[in-house]
């Protein structure tokens, strides 16, 4: 066994790379991999509408947007038939592989990119090989191109190999927005999992260590408060208005001031907020974009039902009216033990790795999490395996990249774990 | 005419001032003038319940604080059995004197004292002449005591005269904490009142100066909230709490925040507040003693609204209730062209006044505003006048004083132009 | 004497009507302006540099700004010499006509636009005769069109009169965001001028109604305060970020609460807020774009003084910075008795006046108040005269219109009062 | 071995039940111990001054308050030699048993009351058995009365054993303030012991179950902040106030408001606030007694960093001066493993124990934490030993009560313990 990742792989995910799509918006992505899916042998290609749960999906771009996008994609050469199909934003997914009798295992990995603009120095890898985002402004800054290549090398991988059972890979659009995870989850597909991975590379974890068990990972909720007043002139008639960002200040104040909770971890942000039009005018609107998190979706409950209440509040101080709106929202969850000793043992003895961790420590959110309690609550098991790779940058900054050799140790360490369970079971 | 004073007159100025009793505790202060009044000749005679209408005294002291100054009424001398006959703070008096036919004038005095510590210095008359407060920690350092002695040299003065008509004289209590002027003003005796005058010594006005119509009188309203929440143990339990301290934090933040209004001045003071039990308790508690004014009875009504849904969302906001009430409340009032010029016309005439100005402004509330509006809304006239006394000491503090002989300016003054006022009726 | 308005003063107002600029970007209205002057027999022509006294320009836009408006003024028909000559911004004009020994009168008119969409309903007359704004977003919805060409009119028909004195038209830019009044007073110009006349049309007088003696400005400073903090991971390091949103937010609240000021009116606005990049991220930073106001200049700096320590302290408060920077500014200032009876008398003859008001309150800012309190420093005098007219919708609304015979009254009612007061002198 | 508590200790503990003593002021509980202690046989009794280390002493009390206590002291009968000898509050006591060669074990007990009203019903048996507490409103809620008794105790069986070595009883005053345990910790007694004990009853563990080491201990700081303004009349002249309740409230909010931190728990709470004076008076004082708490003394440290920051900057804003005094401070502790072992075995071998709990978390704060660091800083070991009792109200609540045959189960797991310690080392 090698830790050479296969020339077509590395030309995927660099093609990925230079094409990173927000949320809703992975049109050339869900493209690039039904194109690359459609060669293989699979049992059943599952995308469209059909892999998102009625209702569910939230914070969806408008029209002008999703038009924007699609456009792109098809310039990049994305294919426009199947760019038609994915209509409004039904990005991403499921590819099904049954080799015989024997457990449905499942691998969750995601595809979209962030809002950042990246590096264009020479010494950034993607800058100097010609693979550096096409989309200005946007960028794969938290390695899920790789992530969509794991998914396809694990396919090929256990394609190959005597597994006996079912294989489902889930590529899921729109992490980071914390928005995608819910309408998978809740599509069905999911119903026949026995268990679940899922996989991220990266974490500040070096090349060749791999964390069995991510966890820590905070329950969070995001949304948007407007503010909805009435506009005065403010020298001549300030009694007049009702002051919307009055009332923006004050919600802010106060959810920052929300108790802290005695069972564990909350926070709160107001991460973006804005409001009114002039200086001599009072303002008739602001807004808040935030978000509230806890160690525990219950913790996390808690602060969504403390958050609304200053927020109703705070609009009703200064006769205003305040739309909540949720943008997006991830449950907490922890990987279980049985899985967790499979990957580890299986890690302990995959080529390239020199350093094996039961269980670490997250301290952010994943929707992952959705997938994983489906899978729990229908009495089966999900682990969130962690690979690492010297990223040169943090996640989320311009320079940030991965070892494309990591990718293969990555196919290696859960194609052998997906073995692993099935033959256990 | 002189402007001495008669020592009958400066004995009992003094007997008052050595008991200065606050709002709806006066039962000496009313015990005196009774004993005065019932030595003159007059016609009527009215106190206790029948001149406050019902339902209409705000902020009653509970019956603990009643006993107590009863009991010091009586101690210092007054008639126990008109004392029992003020009952709970039934206070005040109204003198009626008839003298043939003519119009009916009334003439309002206020009688009550200051929570303030009276200076004890030997350079302060009262303290040197022997008529310091014995009511330690209060004193009459607003002249209500010469007001009241005022209203007995009218009635004396005008019934040593020619005068033709009716003079009523209403000794108000509780002014300061602006509570009896509205239960006199809708007690029914003055709704025969054609010209209503008030009175005010000092006023930073120096001795031998008349203003003949003080203005500028803020609308007012003093209220008390008190926030009720939970309590918890704030290092093992904080988010048990419902915090009325962070309730009330924000309720002041935002009260004071309260959009100015451009039809005139207003204003919003949290003047007295408090709240908690213990550093680790997470407070069950708060209150806001506050109040609001608006240059017209309108603006302060705009404020009241304003400060209402403050004071209700800060609660809500951390889910706390909070009790609304009213503390006292007077309206603003503007003095009638016609009066004026017959008080400026005889000051003029006066023995001792140097100077007259027609109009001057106040700047601050005063609930003889109630019945100045009770007979305006009738169609009658009303004034508020000003007589100047060197006060060495500004108004409400230790220090204050009046020169006695200015107590006879002014009984001249009112005299005079309730004299002019009937005959020019 | 009729009030018909010459058919090239009604094309200049339509042309200005069509191009409006806002403030440091009246380049195609300078233009334009110029090229009107030019045909005419003026004495002295002042425009560029040498009309703004060095350092007193604020807010003035970036290059990119500049170039875009440049560009526009030139594409829309402007000398490009003229336009180069006008360099970063500086825009406007000044007109000297001298017609023998006499005082010298100044007139000043402003001539800037807003940032407001114009209506495109049949029924707004612009729209239906063309000369609707071509700068889309952008609109004369103040009557600085009509401003422009009363500024010319009245040259022209000085120029007809026996007026023995010198007239100089001061053409303002940059009114409405105040930032051109300040530069044009200390530019030296106003320094021989002995009596100032300003002037607007409109402000809710109807047609036919002249107000001598606009009053009632409150001094106003606008402001633009940046506060910068250190971001974080609101989810996993929350306590590393120095939070500029929060610090915004305590800011807002305690403007709003600045303490009312018993001598007159004050004002505070925060009009326009903003901070943050995302739900996740702790806030860096945060702006407000504010204003305070006062009913004199004492009262307006009385309100920057708490206002900046308000910003600086919360900006402390949470380990920020904060950048403090003035967008605008105008003082207060009154009309002159003797002005005002010029102006009355002389509007009472006036053909098309059917109503003629001694004196009126504005309740907004303007920055003539610098020109007039320049003259006035000098032992001048100065008057601000209202013109009515019947504008369909109110000032700054998207359906503002004026008469067109209500400029010939305007030019009417200053010609003879700029004659008059050469006359009287 | 025998759970019946000796008569003699059973009187001890309800006579200083009956005289409950707060912080600084526990003169007649002092007393009461040194005349017990006076007829043991001791090597050293120390107490006064020479126990308390050199400025350490925080929150003392005023000379009135001292003098009120020592009084009371007196009169319920302790020795007015021994009150004199304690000076202003330096209470508290330290017996020193030596026994041949061995090491120095501590044991810590503290001793003062709260500020509690006690239950006068008569189901709760101090009212029943007649040793309610005397001083009223104040009340041994905690059960601090059986802890001196224990430390009694304890003293008795170690010198009726065959324990070699030294014990030390430290009996700490002012626990509830967290004012107590610096003082001792620093003042050099502690140099010497190598192991320390210390002990709670109750904690909602029944009787019958042993918490071999409690934990979760949070850092605390309490705090007084007093605000200093300028007072104005609110009506007259509110510009000229500085406003100490408005500075108050903006701290109040922000304090509320503090980061999170991602290391572990943090407090906050502004437990009991105030200020003003009357509802017209721009407020000229206000104060926030307060605390902030960490999971560890440097999340305690950072919490202290922002408050003070809150403090000053919202002082700042309101042109106020602020005061901040430390009222108390206990850090962080844990308990060492050895020891728990140690008391965890003896404790599963000790009479009327039922249940033994190696760790068990707290979640408030306790002083002990100073001697435990002073003690484990030398190279010592130290543990927090919990001993149940069914209380029938919760701690700090006017029916809290022991069951006194626990305080028997006490002193047999510690002096077991304590002998177990010196027998291994």
């Amino acid at each position: 066994m090698s830790t050479d990742v296969p020339d077509e792989l590395v030309a995927v995910r660099r093609r990925l790379h230079k094409r990173p799509e927000p949320a809703w918006r992975e049109f050339y992505t869900t493209a690039v991999l039904l194109e690359e899916l459609r060669t293989r042998d699979l049992d059943e290609l599952h995308y469209g509408r059909d892999i998102h749960a009625d209702g569910t999906r939230m914070n969806i771009p408008d029209d002008e947007e999703l038009e924007l996008w699609r456009s792109r994609a098809i310039e990049a050469g994305a294919d426009p038939e199947t760019v038609a199909e994915l209509g409004d934003g039904f990005t991403g997914a499921i590819a099904v592989l049954k080799r015989g009798e024997g457990p449905t295992v499942g691998l969750r990995v995601d595809i979209d990119g962030l809002p950042i603009l990246e590096a264009d120095e020479e010494d950034h890898t993607p800058t100097a090989e010609g693979f550096r985002s096409k989309n200005e402004g946007y960028m794969h800054a938290c390695g899920h191109d790789a992530h969509a290549t794991i998914g396809l090398g694990v396919l090929d991988a256990i394609a190959d190999s005597d597994f006996q059972g079912t294989l489902k890979v889930f590529f899921q659009p729109g992490e980071e927005a914390i928005v995608g995870g819910k309408p998978m989850a809740e599509s069905g597909h999911l119903d026949d999992v026995d268990s679940l991975l899922a996989v991220h590379i990266g974490l500040d974890h070096p090349s060749g260590e791999v964390v069995a068990g991510i966890e820590g990972f905070l329950a969070v909720t995001q949304f948007r408060a407007t503010f909805h007043g009435s506009p005065a002139h403010a020298g001549a008639r300030p009694e007049e208005g009702d002051n919307a960002v009055q009332a923006m200040a004050t919600a802010i104040s106060n959810l920052y001031g929300i108790a802290r909770h005695a069972d564990g971890e909350t926070r709160v942000n107001a991460g973006l907020v804005g409001g009114g039009t002039a200086t001599n005018i009072i303002p008739e609107e602001a807004f808040i974009e935030g978000e509230v998190r806890g160690e525990t979706t219950e913790l996390m409950e808690y602060m969504v039902d403390r958050a609304d209440t200053v927020l109703e509040s705070a609009a009703e101080m200064h006769n205003c009216t305040v739309d909540l709106e949720e943008l997006g929202e991830a449950p907490s969850a922890v990987s279980d033990d049985e899985l967790i000793s499979i990957v580890s043992s299986v890690a302990g003895e995959t080529a390239g790795v020199s350093s094996v961790i039961d269980r670490d420590t997250l301290g952010g959110s994943e929707d992952a999490t959705y997938l994983m309690q489906t899978v729990q609550a229908q009495g089966g098991t999900a682990a969130y395996v962690g690979v690492g790779t010297n990223h040169p940058g943090g996640h989320h900054t311009r320079t940030f990249d991965v070892v494309e050799s990591d990718i293969q140790i990555a196919i290696d360490v859960l194609t052998g774990s997906i073995q692993r369970v099935a033959a256990e079971s």
